[in-house]
């Protein structure tokens, strides 16, 4: 009646998920037995394997805080995060821009500024200027659009990184003019390592990777009527533009900070042009891959993630 | 030169793993990589539904303690823990006995006794005897075997999930004599409920599973030049004996208890007889699937996991 073996215990874990209220949490949860069984078989997965899997995500899921997020960086650097993206902007349109990770700097609380402004508070560094259009797909400008912006300083770290990390610098959010444009002010952006101090670290040297990303610059943008798109910009030439370590550069991400754009708005510092394009809302799901490492852990240590019933 | 998309990205993920020194971490990623790309693609993965993800992970590493680990009982619901299993007992014999769960509640440091002492100290219950004989596959006794027992008491209760997880009861080890004999005193014990109180708790109450396993004693049993067997003896006619939360339950290891075993070396008491059989040591593989959850977290908050160069 109960024989339990390795071929057996996939239907038998499915057919006990069975009674699973919400369609789509039965369907995935179906699938992700299928597929962990099937990764474990194929590898012929061992007890001390399983043991140091178990470990694997124990020490990562005890690394997240408020201002840290080492689940996200490890689907970051599996590319799991990147192929969510693909898969959101394959239900979109061919014409809007690319979307890229929101990585785990993002934080909801940014303050804004006026176009113009630089975001630049304290971080010292070569100053550039940004601007362009945000566009519907018909190449329209989408007035008072939200821009939200961040990015790491000259070192190449982000202000959750520093000593303070309630103290925000090189993020803010701007909204664009009557014609859809956006000009703002910050510093060039130096690539950095993702976080190497945690369990995701001791895979990437395991692996033998250099742990770098590309200098890019984060946007999240959305408008009423519009789908959000967050993306981020990297800079050519950067030496680790084609092995970034989590998979987020793609060809039509990739500017040059140009020392005179024709119909640049600003004086005597280099600049990028970017214009962005959103689709119309066809569904309510946001770009979001990823989100404010404080909106994870919101409920603390010994924390509950929020399953729909 | 760079197209990410949702069918290039898998390819370019273990394009950039394919530096790992060990080979067997590099084969094992590399097929994560995989499975976790295809389950992606085949459910057609949101941004939003990766969040809940992020967040449900994340959730069940803050909730491990060195008394309590969710990732392991994570895995058993999803029938990985019994998948695991089966496959270690698909490289022993056919004739050794089959594994069962270690379970979150084992501890290295239980106490030793003399054969024919009771382990339970505090626990009150119907008293039974347990007794039986280790042999090798040609039925031979095997002397001096180690054999760890452990087990919940009346109520359902393991000592670890009592008010203090320090003070051990319905534990110990226990060592068979030279014809490889094991006699024992404990109590009945009772059928229980997984801990619910978490977010693997959170996930079987949206599955609408009942959450119990069958009534059920735990044996880690060992001896110098035979391979290590975890399992655990179910109690026949337990309300939940064919439908185990966890998947730990195969016929073999399905007994009853006796009010007269013939054979039986207690007076006055119902026992149950079982023998089980070691099978040659042939790798270095433990049947340990499961560990004391000291030793998963032992390093305390943001431990680092031990990943193999």
């Amino acid at each position: 009646m109960r024989a339990i073996d390795e071929n057996t215990i996939t239907d038998a874990a499915i057919e006990q998920m069975s009674s699973t209220r919400n369609p789509r949490l039965k369907e995935i949860m179906a699938a992700a037995v299928r597929h962990l069984h099937a990764f474990a078989r194929e590898v012929e997965l061992t007890p001390e394997e399983w043991l140091e899997g178990i470990k694997f995500l124990t020490a990562t899921g005890q690394m997240c805080t408020a201002y840290r997020q080492e689940f996200v960086l490890l689907s970051d650097t599996m590319g799991l995060s990147s192929l969510v993206n693909s898969l959101h902007d394959k239900r979109g349109t061919e014409a809007n821009t690319k979307s890229s990770l929101l990585g785990p700097f993002y934080r909801q609380d940014s303050p804004t500024f006026q176009l113009g402004e630089s975001i630049a508070v304290k971080a010292k560094g070569p100053a550039i200027g940004l601007y362009g259009r945000v566009t519907n797909t018909a190449g329209e400008g989408v007035p008072n659009a939200s821009i939200e912006i961040w990015q790491p300083d000259e070192d190449g770290d982000y202000d959750l990184q520093k000593h303070d990390p309630k103290e925000m610098d090189l993020r803010g959010r701007f909204f664009t003019d009557a014609e859809g444009r956006y000009y703002l002010r910050t510093i060039r952006p130096l690539g950095y390592m993702i976080p190497m101090d945690g369990p995701v670290g001791d895979l990437i040297r395991a692996q033998g990777r250099h742990g770098f990303r590309p200098a890019h610059i984060h946007f999240l943008i959305g408008a009423p009527g519009y789908r959000e798109v967050v993306t981020a910009l990297y800079l050519a030439g950067d030496d680790h533009i084609d092995s970034d370590t989590v998979f987020g550069v793609t060809d039509s991400l990739v500017v040059d900070i140009r020392d005179k754009n024709q119909d640049s708005p600003f004086n005597g510092i280099p600049s990028i042009r970017y214009d962005f394009t959103l689709a119309a809302a066809k569904d309510g799901h946001s770009g979001r891959v990823g989100a404010d490492p404080s909106q994870i852990v919101a409920s603390g240590q010994n924390g509950k993630a929020a399953i729909k019933n």
